[in-house]
């Protein structure tokens, strides 16, 4: 049996199983970010993405983006707990006859993002590598009562989405902004049930939020806010890498959320109960179960 | 401009130029870990290491013993520092035809580590990938007064090894133990001024501690303790990944070390004043500087 004929998620949920943590783990894999105890108000949040040429991207992509890329990531991650990035470390493979120039643009990118949300590289790893593979860890910390997880969704809940959905295969995926300030806004205003970051499409990444709250969901079609660059919603249901925050909260929030219409947060469904599955309503009025879209990397 | 016509060390040094930490960073990029503010007593430690097939291992060699080396990396660095670990995260990149044994076996191989000194994995990354690459983030904590870095030997100390260097290429460096418990030894009865760990060479790790420390190094070859795997001496001095705890203590500790003699540590040589520079005395009489000699990636 080879991995792509059990798939990426049935994978990690067979490495998963075999892991009992300690004490001092609040919460292991499968989550955004692990959560760890640190003191006495905070968590430490702790997660890696490793992102792989011709993968990830390809070597004709700007080396200042690739890297910004790299960091941004892990930064989305931290924002979809309701944290704030505070270390990282950055491992690098490749190839010997790599321009100075490139990795040169490279690290820069990262570095100016790193300047940019406040995150300092404290190090990381260099190794030699046929193709660029970029690995970055990053720590975090979140007040106790903030943090936020795929689990929290409850049935009534409204379901939300930041900036747009369905440009990424469009460039957006080197581009985009890692939502830790709507994040900030969010946590500072708001009562947030459940979170993650859209990195394997809407279906997928909600379906998380629905597995592991144990929920339902209906999603509006006139509501889901597509990208320009979108050719259709099946790009924003099941192109990974918007990276924005798809998160739910109790209809009393939320409508205090649309009354305050400040920064781009759009409802796009609502949390139903477990048997109600996962659906979507076309302005067609045609119903369809999307359970089964989105990324998967084998 | 090439990067491998610039050297490892010097492109790390590059970046590390580029980054000013913030007050919670203790020590940044430069040693084998990150030094993290913590709490009253303890620093946090955090570091990285990724491993590449085709450089670090091959596809004939045990996935076991591959995911055992992947996770045994991060724990020497730790060990090294004189920290205790605590939690890991691994990123995979796999190619998607890799067979689920293999992957199986990988995977025990990282968890009976993680099990055997007590480290919780608490999450990771799963990527698509031509080469299998793996990159382990570990934290560890120790106590502040314990912390040893490559910056303080002191001309007088003498240079003590734990174990046999040299028998790295030939399987060690997939089998060696972290030398975790080595360290608590230490830490628990001796002042030792610095420490690294053996993954590039006695030359170039022992020069690592002399230019962080600014001093000069005398190494005795009758003194050196070789595998018997090894060669000759340059299997000890020059290739990498043995991973054997390399430190400096000062003589009065290192007398009472000796007398000890409870586990293998051995002396090998003296640190000196930095004009003396860093040479190895042979059986022979003959005087070699070999401030120029181990592994490098590029």
């Amino acid at each position: 049996m080879l991995i792509k004929d059990l798939g990426e998620f049935e994978l990690i949920e067979r490495f998963r199983r075999q892991i009992k943590p300690r004490a001092s783990v609040v919460i292991g894999s499968g989550d955004d970010c692990a959560v760890l105890k640190f003191d006495k108000t905070r968590y430490q949040l702790f997660t890696c993405d490793m992102i792989v040429e011709g993968v990830d991207f390809s070597l004709s992509d700007k080396p200042y983006l690739i890297g910004r890329k790299a960091i941004a990531i892990s930064l989305s991650d931290i924002a979809s707990c309701l944290g704030s990035p505070t270390h990282c470390l950055v491992s690098i493979g490749l190839p010997k006859d790599t321009p100075l120039k490139f990795v040169n643009c490279l690290f820069r990118g990262m570095r100016d993002i790193c300047e940019e949300f406040k995150v300092d590289i404290v190090g990381g790893d260099l190794s030699a590598s046929r193709k660029i593979v970029i690995d970055v860890s990053m720590l975090g910390l979140v007040r106790k009562e903030k943090l936020c997880l795929r689990s929290g969704a409850r049935t009534g809940d409204l379901i939300f989405v930041t900036g747009e959905l369905g440009g990424s295969i469009f460039g957006k995926h080197l581009k985009f902004t890692p939502r830790l300030r709507e994040a900030r806004f969010l946590k500072e205003h708001f009562k947030v049930n459940a979170m993650i970051d859209v990195s394997d499409g809407l279906a997928q990444d909600l379906g998380h939020i629905l597995k592991s709250s144990r929920v339902g969901a209906v999603l509006y079609e006139e509501l889901i806010p597509l990208s320009r660059k979108a050719r259709d919603l099946s790009d924003a249901l099941a192109s990974g890498e918007d990276f924005e925050l798809l998160f739910t909260m109790p209809v009393k929030e939320a409508k205090r959320l649309v009354k305050r219409n400040i920064i781009n947060f759009k409802p796009i469904g609502e949390i139903m109960g477990r048997k109600y599955g996962f659906k979507l309503i076309y302005n067609s009025g045609k119903i369809e179960d999307i359970s089964l879209r989105g990324f998967t990397h084998f």
